[in-house]
C-alpha cells in the first residue's frame, strides 16, 4: 500500500495528524490516519516549550514497539488489547486507523508521584497498594481537570459500558507494561493513554504511549528516563529516551533471536 | 443532665469544639462534646473572612431541625441515619457524641453548581441526571484536594466497608433532604456533609448540615440562601439564612399540629 500525506485534520503539541490519501485509489481513505511525531516538548500546559531534535522518532520508535507489545502479548491473554495502528510509514509518521476519541486522558499509577503525590503532600516513590486508574478531561483551557467515574457517568462524558472496557483495558497494559520494563530494568511509576471508538464502536488504544507520557525510572538508580527530566530539568531529555528506547530494542531483539535459536 | 464546657479540643472556622464536664458526677465525659457554633463567616480556604452576629445561632438551629428530621424519616426506611446529636444546650451549643472523624468532605450534587460547574467550564443550573457523591480529603494546607474512591483505598485514607456506608448514606441524606427542601419551595443544589466512627464502629454523620455547607436556591427565584451570598457577595447573608430556617420552622410547626389535630 503506498500512502500520501493528506490535509491537516489537527495539531496537538507532540502530534500532528492529517488525512492519508491512497496514491493508488486516487482517493483520501476516510479510515486512516498520518501521525506526524514532533520534536517539540512541551509541559505545564504548554508553558514551558522546547525542542529536542529527534524526540519525535524516538518516540514513535518507543511507541510502536510498545503497541505492538501489547497487541501480541495480549492476544495470548482473555482480553484482547486492540490499538490504532498500522504500519510505521518512515522514522516520523506512524499509519493508523482513525477513531472517534474519547475526550479522557487515562492514568494508571503504580506509584505514589507526580500531581498526586503534589495534592497529597508527600514524598515521591511510595508503593501503591493496587494499581490507582484516574481521568482526566482533555481540555487544555480547563487544565485537564480530575474527574471521578462518576462525574463522567452524570456529565456523559463518556458511556458506561466504554468506560468500564477503558479500566478494564488499561490495567490489563499495566500488566503487561509492568512487566516488560522489569525486564529491562525500569520501573513503570505511572503512565497515561487515550482511548477512541472505531467504526464497530469497539474501544481501541489510540494517542501514543512515550516517556513523553509515563513515569520510568531506572529500577536501580531511580533516576528519571521520561519527561521529567524536561518538566524539572533533571537532565538530557533524549539520553533518557534513548536509554528507554535502547533498552527495548535489544530486549526484543533478544527475544527474536532466541525464537529463532 | 448537667453539662458544663470543659477544656478547647479542636477550633475550626466555624465551630468550636469542647469537652463536656458532667457536673453530677464531677468528670470529664470522654464520649460527648460541646459544640459552639461561631459567628465567623470564611471562604476561599478562609481567605475571605467575616463576622455575622447570629449566624451561629441559626446555623445550630437548622443543623438540629435537619439531624431530627433525617433521624426521624430514616427510621421509617430501611437505612437508618444515626447522627451525632444528642441535645441542644443552649442558643449556640450542641452537646453531641465524640466521633473519630474521617477526614473526608463528602459531597453531593443534584444540580451543577460550584467548583465542579468552574472546572468543565459550564454555566451553573443545570440538573444532574443522576446525584454525584464526591470526596474531599479534609485538608487546608492541601486546599482540601477532590479524590476518587480508588485514590482514598489505595492511599488507605478511609476503608472500604466505611467509604460505602458514606456514599450509601449520603444518598439517602439526599433523598430525604430534596424532598424537605422541596417542601418548603427550596432547591437543594448540593451539600457537603462529613462523617465519623462511633465507638461501636458504626459510621455516623457528625459535623453539622447548614447554608454554610450546602446550596440552597429558591425554587421559584432562584435566589441563593447559602454562603454563596457571602461568598459572591450576592445579598444580606443572614436575611438568607433565616428565610431557610423560618421556613424549616414553619413546616414542622404545621406537621406537628398536624399531627396533633
Amino acid at each position: 500500500m503506498i500512502y500520501e500525506k493528506g490535509s491537516l485534520l489537527y495539531e496537538g503539541k507532540a502530534k500532528k495528524i492529517f488525512s492519508v490519501f491512497q496514491s493508488k485509489e486516487k482517493k483520501i481513505d476516510p479510515a486512516k490516519i498520518w501521525i506526524e511525531y514532533k520534536d517539540d516538548m512541551t509541559a505545564f500546559n504548554a508553558l514551558k516549550k522546547d525542542e529536542i531534535k529527534g524526540k519525535g522518532a524516538i518516540n514513535l520508535e518507543i511507541s510502536s514497539l510498545l503497541f505492538c507489545h501489547l497487541e501480541k502479548e495480549s492476544c495470548q491473554r482473555k482480553l484482547r488489547i486492540p490499538t490504532h495502528r498500522i504500519q510505521n510509514w518512515n522514522a516520523q509518521v506512524m499509519i493508523a486507523h482513525k477513531l472517534e476519541m474519547i475526550p479522557l486522558e487515562v492514568v494508571v499509577r503504580n506509584v505514589l508521584a507526580g500531581s498526586l503525590a503534589k495534592k497529597l503532600g508527600r514524598e515521591e516513590g511510595a508503593l501503591l497498594s493496587s494499581p490507582i486508574v484516574e481521568f482526566y478531561l482533555k481540555d487544555d483551557l480547563l487544565g485537564d481537570p480530575f474527574l471521578s467515574s462518576e462525574q463522567i457517568l452524570s456529565l456523559e462524558i463518556a458511556k458506561e459500558l466504554d468506560l468500564e472496557k477503558m479500566k478494564e483495558l488499561v490495567l490489563q497494559i499495566n500488566l503487561i507494561l509492568k512487566d516488560l520494563f522489569k525486564a529491562v530494568q525500569i520501573q513503570l511509576v505511572d503512565f497515561k493513554v487515550e482511548f477512541g471508538l472505531n467504526e464497530k464502536g469497539d474501544v481501541v488504544l489510540g494517542d501514543e504511549i512515550s516517556p513523553d507520557c509515563m513515569r520510568l525510572w531506572d529500577a536501580e538508580t531511580k533516576k528519571r528516563l521520561d519527561k521529567d527530566l524536561f518538566r524539572r530539568d533533571l537532565g538530557d531529555v533524549k539520553v533518557g529516551y534513548e536509554i528507554v528506547k535502547d533498552r527495548l530494542k535489544k530486549y526484543f531483539n533478544e527475544l527474536k533471536e532466541e525464537g529463532a535459536g
